[in-house]
C-alpha cells in the first residue's frame, strides 16, 4: 500500500511542507530509513540524520527550527513521536483488517459460532461452543477448546493454545505459542508419599485490551477464575498461576512468574525475573523491581527490591553495603585490635 | 451429563440429607456455587455460605452441626474436601475416556500401532514407529516423533511435542506446548572461538504418574537418557537440561531450571524460579526454596534457600541481618569514635 | 543404516585392530553399549568398562596401552571423543540430509520460493513471499509469516513460528516451540493509566549457524532488527527483547533473559536464569553467572555475578561474609560490651 504525503498529513492534521504527492510504502529508523520510507525526529540527538536521511517524508516536531534547507517531504506536528506511533498503529489496523476469511483445511466444530469479518488460518482447530465475534483473527495452527469465546476483533497469533471454557475479551492480543487455561499445579500429598492430582475445573477470563507475550502461560483457576483484568500487558514466557487476578493497567515484564491466588492490584509495574509468592495482595502501582522475590503483600504505591523484597531505598543501602563488607570486616578488625591493646594497658 | 443426589452419595459412600433426586451437572466454590452445581464445605471460615449458596447439592463432613435447617441436599462424608477432589477427579475421567477416535485431518505413519479406545486430534502428526497404548489421548496439534512409545491413560495436550525415542509411561500428563527430548545444549569449542554442535543422541523417559506442566522443556541426553521419574509433578516453564534424573514424587514448581547431569533424589521440593547447577546429587526430600540458586549436591532433608544456597535457618538470619546492614555499620561507626576518644585521652 | 569398522576408519583416518566386517548401527556409552554399537572411550576412569563393554566397535586413543587382549574391535585415533563427535555429526548430517519432500496436507502460498532437497512437514504453513533455501528443514506443525528468508540446510524443529519479515541464515537450527519475531513489549502510558501498543514494525535477524533452544523467544525491533550474530548459541526459555543484538559466539544458558536494546559482544557467555537490563552494553567475552542481575554494561572479559551483578571475586568474598554476617554481628556486640566497660572504668 502506497499513502501519499498529502493523505498522511490530513491522517494526523500536520503542517505540509513539500511535495504533497510524496508517496511511502513502508516506515524506518531516521538513521537507516530509504526512499519510500517515513521516519520522525523526536529526540535532538539525532537532529543531523535529518539532513542526511534517505527517509521521502518525515514527520518532526512543530517546535523545531530547520538549520538547512531540506529537499525531503516533512510534516510538522505537535508531537512527532506520538503521530507517527498514531501513524504505525492505524497502518497495523488496516493490514489485519484485511486478513479475513476460513482457509483450508481448519477444523471447525458444527456448534461454532463465527462473527463477521473473522480470519481462521489454516490448521486451526476450533472445538464445539466456541464463539469467536466480529473482526477476530485466528491465526494458524492454533487450538481453541470447548465454550472458549473470543471478543471483538481479538488477535490469537500462530499456535497459541486456549484450553476450554476460557473467555477472552474484545481487542485482546496473545502472542504465539501462549497457554490460557492449563491446569492448575494442584496436587494432594498421599500418605503413600505420591500425589493425587486435584482437578482444575475453573477458568481464564482475560478482559478487554489485554496483551500477552509468547509462550507465556497463564492456568485455570482450580473453581472460579484466574482474572487478567482490562489494559493488562504482558511480556512474553510469563507465569501466572491458579486463581491470580491482575489489576488493571498492571505490565509485567518478561520471565515474571506470580504463584497461585496472588491478587496483583491495578497499574502495578513488575519486573523481569520477579516473582511473586502465593496468595498475597500486592497494592495498586506497586512497583516490583526485576529479580525481585515478594514474600508479603504490599501497600500501594510502594517500590520494591530484592529477594526477598523490601522496601527499595533501604535495599539499595543495603546493596550498597553488600559491596562494603570486607571493608567493614576490616573495620571491625581494626576495632578488635585497638580495643584488645587498650585492655591490656589498663592491666 | 447429569448426576442425581443419591448416585453421588453411593459414589462416594455418603450420608444423604434432603432430596434425592436433586441433580447437578458441574461443580463451584461454595460462596459462587448456582443452581445445578455441587460444592463443598470443609474450611469453617466459609460456615456462613452454607446457608446462603445457590448450590443444589453440598458435601459437608459428618462432624458438622448445622446451626439452621438447610433446604439444599447435603451429603455427609468423613472429609468433605477429599471427597469433593474424588468427585472432580472421577468426572474428569469419565470425560476424558468419552474422547476417543482419529479425527480429520491427522498424519499416522503406516508402522503405528495404536491402542483401544485412543483418541488422535487433528492436524497431529504420528511419525514412524510409534507405539501409542490402550486410553491414550492425543489432542490436536501435536507431534510426535519417530519410534515413541506412550503408556495407557496418557493425555498429551494440544500441541506438545516429543521428539524421536523417547518414552513416555502411563497415567502421564503433558500440557500444551511442552516439549519432550529437544537436544541437549552441548557444544565444543573451537581453536578459531566458535562452537561444534556436540549431537545429542540419548533420549527422554517419562515414568508413570508423572505430570509436566505447559511451555516445560526436557531435552534429551546426550548419550543414555534424561529421566523422570515415577509420580513426579512439574509445573510450567520448567527447563530440564541433558542427563538430568529427577526421582519419584519430586515436585518442582514453575520457572524452576535444572542444569545438564544433575540427579535430583526423591520427594524433593523445588520451589519457583529456583535453579540448580549441573553435576550434583540433590539428596532425598531436599527442599529447595523459591528463587534459589544451588551450587552444591545436598544431604537428605535438608533445607537450603538463597542465591548461592546454603542452610535455610542460617540464610534466614543472614538476610534479617542484611536488611539491618545500615544499622550495623552505624554500630561499627560509634565504636569506632568511641574507641578514637578512649585512645586520644589515654595520650 | 549400517556401517563397518573398515568404513567407520576410513571416515575417521583410524588404525583399525579386529575385524574390518564388524558392522555397528547405532552408538552407546561404552558402559551401556550392547552389540551393534559403536563406542569411545576418553576418560581413563572409564577403562574397566573397555573389557566388559558389550559395543562391536570401540574408539580408543593412540596412546592408550591395552592391559588385556580384546576380543572387541577397535579403532585407533589421535582423540577418541573428537573422532565420536565426528562420527555422530556425520551420522546425524545423513539422517536429516534424507528428510526431503512435501508432506500432505500443508499450507504453501502460491509465491513461495522453495529450495532443492528441501522438506516441509505436514501441517506446516508457508506464507506469502517466503524464500526456503536448499537443503532447509521445516518439521511439522511450523508457521512461517510472509516475507521470511530461510537459509540453507538450515533446520526448523516441530512447531516452531517465524514471524512476517524475519530472516533466517544458512546452517541454523531452531527447536520446538522457539518464536521468532513476536512483538516487542512497547506501549505508550495514557494520562487515564492505560497503555497504547507501539506497533513492532522491525525484524528479527538470525545470521549463520545459530541455534535456538525449544520455546525461546525472540522479540521482533520496534524498528530495524533484533539481530543474534553467527554462531550464537541460546539454550531453552530464553528471553530476548526487541532490538538486542548478540554477538558472534555467545552462548546463553537457559531461562536468561534480555531486555530491549542491549548490545551484547561476541564470545560472551552468560548463565542460565541471568537477566541484563536495558540498553546496556556488554563487553566482548564477559562472563555473567548463572542467576546474576546485571544492572551495568561491562567491560570486555570482565566475570560478573550477583544481583544486582558486580565483580565476580569481589561478589565471592562479600557472598562469604554475607553467610559471616551473625558472627560479625556478635563481634560488634562483644566490642560494645568492651568498649562500655572501657568509658565507664574512665569515669
Amino acid at each position: 500500500m502506497n499513502y501519499s504525503a498529502q493523505q498522511i498529513a490530513l491522517l494526523i492534521n500536520g503542517k505540509l511542507e513539500g511535495n504533497p504527492e510524496t508517496t511511502i510504502s513502508s516506515f524506518g529508523k531516521i538513521e537507516e530509513a530509504k526512499t519510500g520510507q517515513l521516519s520522525f525526529l523526536a529526540n535532538p540527538k539525532y537532529e543531523e540524520y535529518l539532513y542526511t536521511t534517505g527517509a521521502s517524508i518525515i514527520l518532526i516536531n512543530d517546535s523545531l527550527e530547520l538549520k538547512q534547507k531540506l529537499t525531503t517531504t516533512i510534516i510538522r506536528v505537535p508531537d512527532a513521536y506520538s503521530a507517527f506511533a498514531v501513524l504505525l498503529t492505524k497502518y497495523q489496523e488496516t493490514v489485519v483488517d484485511q486478513i479475513n476469511g476460513i482457509q483450508d483445511p481448519v477444523f471447525i466444530a458444527k456448534t461454532v459460532k463465527l462473527g463477521k469479518n473473522t480470519f481462521i488460518g489454516a490448521f486451526s482447530y476450533i472445538s464445539d461452543g466456541v464463539q469467536i465475534d466480529d473482526g477476530a483473527k485466528i491465526f494458524p495452527n492454533t487450538f481453541i477448546g470447548t465454550n472458549v469465546k473470543i471478543g471483538n476483533n481479538s488477535i490469537l497469533h500462530a499456535g497459541v493454545r486456549i484450553y476450554n471454557d476460557c473467555v477472552i475479551g474484545s481487542n485482546v492480543i496473545i502472542h504465539s505459542g501462549a497457554i490460557i487455561g492449563s491446569d492448575g499445579f494442584g496436587f494432594a500429598p498421599q500418605t503413600d508419599g505420591s500425589f493425587k492430582k486435584i482437578p482444575q475445573l475453573g477458568n481464564v477470563i482475560i478482559e478487554d485490551d489485554v496483551e500477552i507475550g509468547s509462550n507465556s502461560t497463564i492456568d485455570r483457576a482450580t473453581m472460579g477464575s484466574t482474572i487478567i483484568k482490562k489494559g493488562a500487558k504482558l511480556d512474553n514466557l510469563i507465569q501466572v498461576a491458579h486463581n491470580v487476578e491482575i489489576g488493571s493497567n498492571t505490565v509485567i515484564a518478561a520471565q515474571a512468574g506470580i504463584s497461585g491466588s496472588t491478587k496483583i492490584g491495578a497499574s502495578v509495574m513488575i519486573g523481569g525475573q520477579a516473582g511473586i509468592v502465593g496468595h498475597l495482595h500486592i497494592g495498586d502501582a506497586t512497583r516490583i523491581a526485576a529479580q525481585s522475590g515478594v514474600s508479603k503483600s504490599t501497600k500501594p504505591k510502594t517500590t520494591v527490591t530484592g529477594s526477598p523484597a523490601f522496601d527499595y531505598v533501604a535495599a539499595l543501602r543495603s546493596q550498597a553495603l553488600i559491596r562494603n563488607l570486607p571493608e567493614l570486616e576490616k573495620r571491625i578488625k581494626e576495632l578488635e585490635l585497638m580495643v584488645k591493646q587498650l585492655l591490656q594497658e589498663k592491666v
